[in-house]
C-alpha cells in the first residue's frame, strides 16, 4: 500500500457549479479506482478559474453596491477551498458508496507558509482577476498603493500578484491526523491560502497565489507520501512537443527531466511547473516516485501503463 | 475534562474581511480560555451576513458580466465556510502561540444531512441574498422556476429558503476524530452545507439554511459533548426582556424553558431558536448542560458566573 498525492488541475474542474459538479462526477471512479487498489489518497487542487470567478464576482460587485466589500485574495482562495472541497466531498462519497467502500471523506481548510523574503513578492508575475481600464486601474492604485497593475494581453490592465515557493504546510499534522485513521483528505486546494510568519511567530495571509504543484509536492513530503500524481489533460510528458518529431516518455530521471528543462522542452505555466514539482518531490527521499498522468488514466499510471514516472537519479 | 461545543453568531464576526479578522481576533481569549481551562472544543459559527454577502456578491456581478455565473446557496455556503473557517484558525492559532498551548486548529467543510420531507421545504421563510424589483424578481421566477421570492420589510423582493430542522452530521466522523487527538475543531459553519439523500443513498445538496443553533446542537450530541455553549450579545437569558420586570436567568430546566417558550417570551429569530436548541440538547442525554452567554464571558460562564444554564428536567 502506498500513500498517494493527487495534483487535480483547476481548468479541469470546469466554470460553474454546475460544471463543475459534473466534472468531479466524471473524475470520481478514477481518483477511488487508487484507493480501490489498496492505496491511501490525499487529493489537492488547483483553483485559477475559480479564484478568478470569486474575485471577479466581489470585484465587479463591489463597484455595483455599498453593501459588497473588496475581498482579497487570501479570502477568496479560502472560499475556493470551500467551493471545490464541498463538490469532492460529494463526488468522491457518491463513487465511495457504488463501491461499497467504507472510507471517509474530509475537507482541511490549509495553509501555506511561504517566506517573506521570497524573491516573488519583488517580481508579482501572475495576472488575477478582472481586467480594468488604465483610469480604473490608476483609481485603485491610489486607494491600494501596494497593487500592481499591468497590461495584460491586450485586454486591458490586471492585477498582479507574487508567487512564492511553498516552504511548509500549516495544517500538514491534521491532514496527517485524518489519513492515519483512514480517511480521504482534500488539501491545499489552490496551492494553500498563503501565509508568512512575523516576528512574533504569528500567521498572517499575503495576497499572492502558491502554484498548485509546488504546493503538492511539498505537501507529499510533509505527509510522508511515496507518490505524488499531478493529473493533468494528457496522457504523459513529451519532448518535442507540436513538432513532428513529438514523443511521449513513460519514464524520466530527475536528472534527465532537469536538463530537458534547462533545454526549453517543457512550456512556462504549463508543463514546466509540474515537471519541477515533479523533480523537487522525486528527490527529497529515495524511492520517491512523481506521476504526470491524464485523470482519466491515472489507475493505469499506477501500473505503469500510462503517464510519466519521474524518479530521483540514485534511485 | 468537558467536551463543548461553541456556537458563534455570523453577526458577531463583521461585515468585511478585515472586521472578522479583528472581531475573532477579539472573541479568541475567550475561546482558548475554555481549552485553558482543561476543556475540549469544536467551534461553530453561523453566516447569515457573510453568505448574505457571498451570494449577492455573485448576484449583482452576474447581471453585470458574463463571466461570472450565477451560485446557488449551497455552494455560496461552503464558501462562507472556508473565509471564516480561515480566520478562525489563524485568530486560535494566535492566542494558542501567546499562551504557549501546542494544539492544532482544523477547519472541516461539513455537510448537515436534512430531510427531504422537513415540512420547512414547503414554507420557505428564510430571505436570502439581495433585494429584487417586482420586475427582476419576475424575471429570475422565470428562469429559476423553484425559486420563491416574498416582498421583504419594504426594500424589495427577496429569495426566500426554507430553513429545515438538521438530522445528522455528515462528516461528524472526521470531526471526532481530531477532537480525540487533540485538535481544536472549527466545523458545521453556517449550520452545515444542507443535504438530502436520494433513493440511492447519495447526498445532495439543496437551497436552504439549517439554523446554526439547531445545527450545533446536533453537533454536540453527534460528537458526544457534555456542553452546548451558544454565544451571542447578551450576558444572559432574560425574562420579560425590555420591561420594567426585565429579569435575567443563571439556571432554568428544559420543561421550565419550554413554558416560558410557549408564552412567547423570547423573540422569534433571535432568542427563541437560541432557547430551543438547548432544550434538544439538555434533554438528548442526561447530564447534557447548554450555556447561553455572551462570547466574552464564556470562561466566567464555564465557572457558572455568568450566563444561563438549561439543564435537562430530570437531571
Amino acid at each position: 500500500m502506498s500513500r498517494i498525492v493527487i495534483a487535480l488541475g483547476g481548468n479541469a474542474l470546469g466554470s460553474d457549479a454546475s460544471e463543475q459538479r459534473e466534472k468531479i462526477r466524471e473524475a470520481c471512479p478514477s481518483l477511488v479506482g487508487l484507493i480501490a487498489q489498496g492505496h491511501e489518497i490525499i487529493i489537492s487542487h488547483g483553483n485559477g478559474p475559480q479564484v478568478g470567478m470569486i474575485h471577479t464576482a466581489f470585484d465587479t460587485a463591489s463597484r455595483q453596491s455599498e453593501k459588497v466589500p473588496r475581498m482579497d485574495l487570501m479570502e477568496c482562495t479560502a472560499m475556493s477551498q470551500g467551493y471545490i472541497g464541498y463538490h469532492l466531498q460529494q463526488g468522491i462519497g457518491r463513487e465511495l458508496r457504488i463501491r461499497k467502500m467504507p472510507w471517509h471523506v474530509a475537507t482541511v481548510v490549509t495553509q501555506t507558509l511561504v517566506d517573506a523574503e521570497d524573491e516573488a513578492f519583488s517580481h508579482p508575475e501572475k495576472p488575477i482577476g478582472a481586467f480594468y481600464t488604465k483610469e480604473e486601474a490608476e483609481e485603485l492604485k491610489k486607494r491600494y498603493p501596494h497593487f500592481v497593475f499591468r497590461e495584460d494581453s491586450g485586454r486591458g490592465y490586471r492585477r498582479m500578484v507574487p508567487s512564492p515557493k511553498p516552504v511548509d504546510i500549516v495544517e500538514k499534522a491534521s491532514i496527517l491526523n485524518l489519513l492515519d485513521n483512514e480517511y480521504i483528505v482534500i488539501a491545499c486546494g489552490g496551492g494553500g491560502i498563503p501565509v508568512v510568519r512575523d516576528q512574533e511567530g504569528n500567521l498572517n495571509g499575503v495576497p499572492a497565489v502558491v502554484d498548485k504543484d509546488y504546493a503538492s509536492a511539498k505537501l507529499a513530503e510533509a505527509v510522508g507520501a511515496e507518490y505524488l500524481f499531478i493529473l493533468t489533460a494528457v496522457d504523459r510528458v513529451c519532448l518535442d512537443f507540436g513538432l513532428p518529431t513529438e514523443r511521449g516518455i513513460s519514464e524520466m530521471t530527475a536528472d534527465e527531466a532537469e536538463k530537458w528543462c534547462r533545454e526549453g522542452q517543457f512550456a512556462p505555466g504549463s508543463m514546466l511547473p509540474k515537471v519541477e514539482a515533479a523533480i523537487t518531490f522525486a528527490r527529497a527521499k529515495a524511492g520517491n516516485r512523481a506521476v504526470i498522468a491524464s485523470l482519466k488514466e491515472a489507475p493505469l499510471a499506477m501500473r505503469g501503463e500510462s503517464g510519466t514516472v519521474i524518479c530521483g537519479s540514485s534511485d
